[in-house]
């Protein structure tokens, strides 16, 4: 049993998914193990991680529209130095995910076959944002 | 330290919490690993997991209650070629989990006494979702 | 590698955030593992997990009012008898997290700069709440 720990950085354009599945498995593939438990952690607290449908685009859209009319900006929130979109961003990031947990078969994240894996940016600037990935198992 | 890897499906009877504790915890025991941890993945985007109470089932039908007001349907989304129960699915399942990781302890999931683990299904009709298992320790 | 199992208990006052971090990376890094994978398990479906910013704390006035606000106490629940705080405390936790899995890196988490780990009270009255910690590598 062995472990390989490693880093990706994001680019984001601004509020939306991103598809990261690609440079993950590539990644989990490379270090030759067959069978284990792939770990994503996402870290930032106004950007998050979510496995959705990889087919329809509208899928993403939709989910984006929903976001904005659960956590609308507005003149509610106390923390707003950073912008409007600051802590909006906070609590989407707190209704998703911050890291995912993969089982590993056949070198492979044993993903769904209409899963896929995206960084979801929550600020309206692009970002840059980091992975940590944790691959255990033999 | 060893690892195992298994893959169960449950039948739905489509939108509602199952419960799918037993059989998790079933072959968690059978595996006779004592310390570990125990990795529980939802190979779906239309369904997802939950922890939460087992002792009352009005919990239940309230959290049912509350996702239909949080997540309902209607003419608002693009994606609806396969009906209108379907892009709720997906947001229903972004706010929910995919994953579940659990400590074990003395060859069971070290669940709270009130825990209970759930497939939360998000589709109207029946489907039969597939978990994927992983357990690691010694 | 090797593994070692904790568990940590926490004196919460009521609804709103606890800084957890401190005493779950304490013990982290007192277990001598340089590189593996930390699990935290929150054993209770009324309290969960969040990672959130660290620094501002009007940050965590703005959660917990957006969630006073999406999980409102009210007559329209059916599970009531252990008080009208019980059943929006459930909704809270199931829109949350009941575990993080953080990859370890010279014996710490790999928590991004502004990244905390708090517990989430859900009830109005103080608690104690237990956390099951997990920690695997070598």
């Amino acid at each position: 049993m062995r472990q390989a720990l490693h880093r990706i950085t994001i680019a984001t354009r601004g509020r939306g998914l991103v598809a990261v599945g690609e440079p993950i498995c590539a990644w989990t593939e490379a270090q030759g193990i067959a069978t284990g438990l792939l770990t994503i952690w996402c870290r930032h607290t106004s950007a998050s991680l979510l496995v959705q449908e990889n087919a329809d685009p509208d899928v993403r859209a939709d989910l984006e529209a929903f976001f904005e009319r659960l956590v609308p900006e507005g003149d509610f929130y106390r923390h707003d130095s950073e912008g409007a979109d600051d802590m909006p961003a906070h609590i989407r990031a707190a209704l998703t995910q911050t890291q995912l947990s993969i089982p590993v078969e056949g070198g492979r994240p044993l993903l769904g076959i209409w899963q896929g894996i995206y960084l979801f940016e929550h600020r309206r600037a692009p970002h840059r944002r980091e992975l940590a990935l944790h691959l255990l198992g033999d």
